[in-house]
């Protein structure tokens, strides 16, 4: 189901990454799944560093919040052995590093989001937050985490 | 119950705001209900915008705060088809668009608590965190999102 | 069991420290305890003050990860009456007061992560997030949350 719709889109997971400190990539409580924190690392190295739109555009942002998406699923993945047990996509939080006067987190969350509907249709359409803030781990640009319901 | 104290108070809830990108107002998962990040909305325009307390005073950012509790309950509302289902309001997420020097997001914060504590009572009495950002979307001086328990 | 770990490493929990404003600190939902967001605070006082690095040393940060999880564990026992109840820790939140050129917030909250593994073991092993912030209140240096799953 949703494995074959990851083929179709074209997407191939990358390998689940390794926390880069001391905890795990997820923890299930209950039907939940909770998904640490994930940059926009890709082949342990980051795709975009430095702050939106300063450094980073809004493109790159975009694009750095898929990554992190990827993440997140090569992890849950990981944790439930096949993506077709995911029940529903329940809480997407994303941290933009921001340059002061940027307010537009939500666009390039957005790349996070329609990714994740693209994959889960109607399972993917989550609940979410979108800040803005002053700096991230390894100067990422985006740093967003995962609460998914799953099913046994 | 609920639904009878907001009138007591005097408070009319606003129509459910619609997400302002590509995602949910609000998630169920168990018996929990997860609404997404609220800006101080009202009629669709920001109450204030701005950095607290450089460009929003505290007492501005209070009452933005209230408003996106309400802006919340309205969700919530639409989703449980009444605010009389609110077993508790189980934790409140506050981040303030703060000024480098600014240390008194509780304060503004505080806002949205008293307006929960009011109207739902023990009930209303929730966990919480308050940090300060550098920046929200649209510029906003306030977004907070609530967990909450229902019952069927 | 988690109680007795304390005491082979010599670790004597605080009292549980009162909320700083309107809210409480810890809130059950089911088998998941929310602990409010926690501030380095020891007998009412913060260990330090500022942002991390500029007024604040990486160890000194790492000092208040562990004060801000001591007071965390505090409020836990409190609610649980004992932390043999503990089944999982599920999540940490980290935000750590940043300059905005600092990228080490991982290395700031492992001080938390760290202590946790060590009283609890695999069910101290926990998802995470770590970001970097403009400010927090009392301008502490970190405040972090918990998200831990009991048993009967």
């Amino acid at each position: 189901m949703y494995q074959a719709r990851l083929t179709q889109l074209g997407i191939l997971l990358p390998p689940a990454p390794k926390p880069i400190a001391s905890y795990v990539p997820a923890v299930a409580a209950g039907s939940l799944l909770y998904v640490s924190g994930q940059l926009p690392l890709r082949e342990g190295k980051l795709l975009h560093t430095g702050k939106v739109p300063d450094q980073v555009s809004i493109e790159a942002g975009q694009e750095a919040a898929r990554q992190c998406v990827l993440n997140a699923l090569a992890i849950a993945k990981d944790h439930l052995t096949t993506l077709d047990r995911v029940k529903q996509i329940v809480r997407l939080s994303g941290y933009v590093a921001s340059s002061p006067e940027f307010h537009q987190q939500p666009l390039i969350i957005n790349g996070a989001s329609e990714l994740l509907e693209a994959i889960f249709g109607a399972a993917g359409k989550h609940s979410r937050i979108a800040v803005g803030v002053i700096s991230l781990p390894l100067n990422a640009p985006v740093e967003l985490d995962l609460i998914l319901q799953f099913t046994d």
